[in-house]
């Protein structure tokens, strides 16, 4: 079906490009140099051509998505393979170090803490220098992206290399930190990077649903050349970063995430890690009885208390984040010395866990990969309190103390893991934190294993044969569910599958991932929507499970009703108006205000260029011209009427040729529109009489470059050969005009809600269109609005007050929109207060000004 | 996140509860006999105010989705496993009766053959007697439902209990079908079968919205179920069922799919089939070597040619249908002798595999399950060629033949049962092509392996170990790419994985999967795709793989601009015009024809009942009531004026009340109006002179119980005391009246898209809405329309007319709507044709009433 329907759109392009050809075939066009070499003479030639046409191939097929998703692959395999190089590289090091000054324990201590206080702190500084953005997992802000939120700088080549070099030091000073949420990011910004590269070749990525579609796979790719997980890196990502996910895109994921692990797995095989491609942390358990029937409810027991975990992960993180933020002494402290934050943890975290010291208790000298490996052994440590035959070898030996029993070192590793895993999550470097709670997942598996084998020591099967009991399974039941519970995902399941290389315990897992959801879900948000909620990101929260009063809740219930409007015919003051009294970036256009049919809705930030226009220099100089002219040739006494008579010249197409171009997109500051030198046309019918005028504000209009806007509350310095109280009265006539909406951006079919539609289905059509706003209509009349505020309200209920209440920690993050907006109300503000009180000028006047000196 | 926001609404709502019921408190209500309860003496008092509580609880719990999923999860692993057993004794005894006849070879061919046909004829009767609907997949069908489209009597418990019998019957008689569509179809069925059962306890189960979310989670225990695959289920359900995933869906699938697996699983463990929960096809290949890394180059080979082989097999199968239905001979012989078809084709698919016969040559004796479990078989069939150490022990046995090799068997195998199972799935009973396309691909995969092993008997790597080339795992890699050709998903690597228990082979399955995908996508449909056009189901057909050509074309190239309107202040005339000229099931609403603002849209079948409603004989008694009144008051001698001010009258609010409820929702039948009789009020005030006049229709509205339309065609049969031309006169002049649109259901926020809408992003929103039609507007003014048609002819191109012809064969499953659309068009058509010919009514008269005899 596909091919074929392809094939034949591809023969209509073909045959509507063909028709183009011959239609300019008709008009004689120059031959490019490429053609013309068909028809040169000499050797060399008809490799040329060849070249030419192998190269014009080459660029047709750069714009077909396997190839983008290729390059992804393969780039993002190669980062990945790089950074764990280098990570391994930096923790042998360390070890390195720490095992020459075996000597001395106080000179092993300084080298032990110093590395890792080194490598973090300069993470965070060059982190903090280069990109702020690379801080933190990345997952949160890809969802808000994949909603269709615009986050400034948060996909560049700066923040890439911010990330990537922050991410290889602080993983590789050893802290309990993960690289997964910070590969999502990294793989979006390689994806976006690589588009831009790309589109040097062709314009096919300049589309923005396809960019979106490509960020969707470069998610998956993240997590699956991270784990060597491609189908759990495709399920991960779309669990975490989407609310609908469109399966036409699921290829794209799969495709680029298997290339991707498997480019990262053949390094390995090159490098000689490994004899050929199998999983990361391979587990041998027994296959023909991997666990008995009657272990169920351990693995249950499981999932419910790694419920119970996550969600004291998820709470204990946050209270960190807003302890931190609220004492406004640490606060005002730790924002002075940026550094010292992050030197401070490392030193507590890297003082516990020293390996002569209380690391002795808590396997501290293992890396985290180490302590994965130890942990998904195939061996059962607690029979060594029973019979000794058992021994420790290689890096097992870490987990066994001589004055204490594997029990205790679980527990004290589960319980110190647990607050520095939450606690350097916070730390301001780029780092993820599935992998430490995936390990501490697995201690605590491995806990409930050992304990269940030290109770069974024969297992619990009572058959003829002895079936024993395998904690390494249980430990990764555990790892699956207590990252599921964190990060409210299902998926993890599959992630752990792949890692270890073995389904056979696929039942126990996805049990225990589930209750651990079920539990954890119902008492915390997962950790990246707490980040979100932390950092004020928009987004719009989910529904929670299947609550029927959702069902229940209609639009009218929570629309607001009291909106302000444009109406068609409004004149230019009550734009004004509309503007003062309300902040929604969005306007309805009504036909009349007794209508109040909805035409459509215009951005605020159009009708405030639309204002300005009105107001601006420049059209008032053209109106003095042409009152001059007027005055020149007919004389006419009466300056009302000249005023009308010009206003409906300007209005016509030469007077104002900037703002008749297509204006900008949505999410863009507003269109300064480039200052119109006047047109030639009636330049040349001025005469000699106006150039005198002119010739002192001949260069004004060129300095004019900044924001239209700002010139608006700058009436004064202008050297214009108007005095002020002609402005006003000027600028009073203007508004009494009625408003010319041709040159608006006008948005045609805004989306309409009708009063009876519930929250739930709200929610999915805000969710599934990555709605803002919508208008609620009753019968072509606009009788209220819905935002993604009031939508947040009625699904958080009375919550929001509660909320987190953190200064948003991303400020540059902030939507460019807003920002926009914001400057656009200060300067209408000032324009409206102006007009306000317009019989105090001089008051108003020099505070328009101060604000236009920082115009940002 | 989750659990404190719905806690905040539950409390919400019981406050909101609380508060009613205060209200509610100040007028006294009647207490229930169980609040009575309370305060009623004796000794079971207590007892009983505790069941009631338990009661009322477990009925609110009722209410819980995972109480709805546990049931879901467990009734279909019942029938799962139910069906598993009787499958598997009729297999048995197929198997006995043949051994037991190893005497006389036609008696065992008889009873070879015989059996199946017996039980495929049966099934094929069985199922068209009790349910067509039954029939085939049942895949393409939910994949239409979850698009929102009602497909009639589709999830019914006649079709459930259909299906089932009839699927157990043809999977019994050993043909190449499978049971994984039909367990889709079986398991939707069985979620809205329950969901009816537990309405009675509540009225959670009524929302449509939940109802499309469970359906969706249905399906993935139906696959989950099939195959012990929980996780492939669920994606598997997804990718086949879904264009737009909601994640928050996803724990849904999970949940009961796993849970569903578990019991599944459980069941075989108690029945002592198993010793503890494994995989269904257990494979045990070494895991410390899976494959070698030189070994890709051999799987992505298969994964090529598995693409061709499915997309061959997707055209192969629609071929034999399209060649079924064309032959107008065999087609009406066929027709006639509707069992004659399925026994034919069993006779002969039973021929080819009788085991004496042709069938020793391609493993004719095996079941499909057994034939599974030797493909992927741990030991290597073809070294027996060159060392004779290997025994081909148990079933093995099947695959050998003294006087051929391996090689012979296997293509033999694979050629035969590739058109088998083309032609077997194309059989009129309830099977899925799933199971025997995997069989085929697990052969294939066999063959690439045994090959590569006798050209490598040593393995391909070189180092000291020697490591030897496992064809099992060619097997698995082959299956999990086939299946996943022929149904376009790539989740059949999951659920591959979830089969065999094993995941080692993840990255060589993975390849395989994405280039059979590949290569089956850009030559044919998906099978499931296929069915959908074959039988013409009301479905969006895909976009491509990322073809750019969708992001240029536009919705001002594909919308139909020249459309029919209904203006707010038209006439009953313009309607009927306007009903006359189009067949478009929803019209737009407009304000004028000048303006073209769009208000809202209204339904024909509404524009067609207030036509009716306006010339209905009801209202027409009504009016001769007001006449006779006013005659009888005021004695005004124009008859016109008369009319008028009945008119006026009756469109008021007593006259109609019927047709001031709110009518009911679209897919319905035009609301037959229930007969008003002469409400109370006014017929106070008819007097006695009245009652001589109405004595005789007294009965005569009651007698009109049926479709109001009807009603309108049939004016002479009436006892009526207008004269005919009377009739006809009042019908024009009531005509010529301005509607009434108060008592219309308009939907005043139909979709609209703008002109410069995409095509690309136009396929989005209407597969992510699921819409039917969208209008375009430009600025509040209606320019077009684009219906699914117009949609599906842009994707399709100029495919249109050279797609699938065939008569659609599942007529009673077509659209309500269509069918009550049709019926009302007829209806519609008469009056219109009756008002054009109004000075023949002797002609058109008779028509009407012939009509009306069968008004279906």
């Amino acid at each position: 079906m596909y091919g074929r329907y392809t094939q034949d759109l591809g023969t209509f392009a073909k045959d509507e490009a063909a028709r183009l050809r011959l239609q300019e075939g008709d008009t004689p066009r120059p031959r490019r140099p490429s053609e013309l070499l068909e028809y040169s003479q000499g050797r060399c030639a008809p490799c040329r051509v060849c070249a030419l046409q192998c190269q014009r191939f080459l660029i047709s097929k750069v714009g077909e998505d396997w190839v983008f998703l290729i390059l992804l692959g393969l780039v993002m395999a190669l980062v990945s393979w790089a950074m764990d190089f280098a990570i391994a590289t930096c923790l042998q090091a360390q070890k390195w170090m720490y095992g020459g000054l075996d000597t001395n324990v106080l000179l092993q201590y300084m080298a032990w803490v110093t590395y890792p206080t080194v490598l973090i702190t300069f993470s965070a500084g060059f982190t903090q220098i280069l990109a702020p953005q690379a801080v933190g997992s990345g997952i949160p802000e890809m969802k808000t992206i994949l909603r269709g939120v615009v986050l400034k700088e948060y996909l560049t080549l700066k923040t890439f290399v911010a990330k990537v070099i922050g991410l290889t030091c602080a993983l590789g000073s050893g802290m309990p930190l993960g690289k997964e949420g910070p590969f999502v990011h990294i793989a979006s910004m390689c994806a976006a990077l690589l588009s831009r590269f790309l589109s040097l070749f062709g314009g096919f990525y300049e589309n923005e649903a396809r960019n979106i579609e490509m960020l969707a796979a470069a998610c998956a790719v993240g997590v699956g050349c991270c784990f060597a997980a491609p189908i759990g890196g495709v399920l991960f990502s779309i669990e975490v970063t989407s609310t609908f996910f469109a399966v036409r895109n699921y290829w794209r994921g799969f495709f680029a995430a298997t290339f991707s692990a498997f480019i990262f797995r053949v390094l390995a095989v090159w490098n000689k890690d490994e004899e050929t491609i199998t999983a990361l942390f391979k587990t041998r358990f027994r296959l023909d009885f991997p666990f008995d029937l009657q272990e169920l409810p351990a693995f249950a027991v499981i999932g419910i208390a790694s419920g119970f975990g996550g969600a004291l992960f998820v709470y204990l993180n946050r209270k960190i984040v807003q302890f931190m933020r609220r004492q406004k002494t640490i606060n005002r402290f730790l924002m002075k010395k940026r550094l010292l934050f992050p030197a401070l943890v490392t030193l507590i975290i890297s003082t516990l866990t020293f390996p002569p010291g209380f690391g002795q208790f808590m396997a501290g000298q293992l890396t985290q990969k180490d302590t994965l490996v130890t942990l998904f052994d195939n061996q059962t440590w607690a029979k060594q309190g029973i019979n000794d035959e058992f021994e420790y070898l290689g890096i097992l030996e870490a987990w066994r103390h001589p004055r204490s029993n594997v029990f205790v070192t679980l527990v004290v590793f589960i319980l110190m893991k647990f607050w520095m895993s939450a606690l350097a999550t916070t730390i301001p470097v780029p780092c993820g934190a599935f992998m430490p709670v995936f390990v501490i997942g697995a201690a605590f598996g491995r806990l409930v294993g050992e304990s269940m084998a030290a109770w069974f020591p024969d297992g619990i099967h009572t058959d003829s044969n002895i079936y024993r009991i395998v904690p390494g399974g249980y430990a990764v039941v555990g790892a699956a569910a207590l990252s599921g519970a964190v990060t409210h995902t299902v998926s993890t399941a599959v992630i752990v599958f792949e890692l270890t290389g073995q389904i056979s315990h696929i039942l126990p897992v996805m049990i225990a991932v589930i209750l651990a959801n079920a539990v954890a879900q119902s008492l915390q948000p997962s950790l990246y929507d707490s980040i979100i909620r932390i950092k004020k990101l928009p987004y719009l929260p989910e529904l929670g499970w299947g609550h029927h009063e959702k069902y229940n809740v209609r639009v009218e219930d929570i629309m607001v009703r009291d909106i302000r409007y444009v109406t068609l015919n409004c004149k230019y003051r009550d734009l004004q108006q509309v503007l003062h009294s309300t902040k929604m970036k969005n306007l309805p256009l009504v036909e009349s205000a007794e209508s109040m049919i909805l035409l459509g809705s215009i951005e605020r930030a159009q009708v405030g260029a639309l204002l300005s226009s009105q107001l601006s220099p420049q059209r008032r100089l053209m109106v003095l011209r042409q009152k001059v002219l007027s005055e020149d040739g007919h004389r006419l006494s009466d300056s009302s009427i000249r005023f009308q008579i010009s206003t409906e010249t300007s209005s016509g197409t030469p007077a104002r040729p900037a703002l008749r171009k297509p204006l900008k997109p949505a999410l863009k500051r507003v269109p300064s529109s480039p200052p119109d030198s006047p047109p030639a046309g009636s330049t040349d019918h001025t005469g000699i009489a106006l150039k005198s005028l002119f010739c002192a504000n001949a260069a004004e209009p060129t300095e004019m470059g900044g924001p239209l806007l700002a010139l608006v509350g700058r009436p004064y310095p202008l050297p214009c050969p108007m005095a002020p109280p002609q402005i006003l009265e000027w600028e009073e006539q203007q508004l009494d005009q009625v408003v010319d909406f041709s040159s608006a951006k006008i948005d045609p079919a805004p989306f309409q809600l009708v009063e009876h539609t519930s929250l739930h289905k709200t929610h999915t059509i805000f969710s599934l269109l990555g709605l803002d706003h919508a208008f609620v209509t009753s019968i072509g009349r606009l009788v209220g609005m819905v935002s993604l505020k009031e939508l947040r309200k009625a699904i958080e209920g009375s919550l929001t007050g509660k909320g987190v209440k953190v200064r948003p920690p991303l400020a540059s993050f902030r939507d460019s929109t807003a920002s926009a907006t914001e400057a656009d109300t200060t300067a209408l503000r000032q324009l409206w207060d102006r007009h306000q009180h317009h019989h105090m000028p001089r008051e108003a006047g020099p505070g328009g000004e101060d604000d236009d000196d920082t115009p940002k």
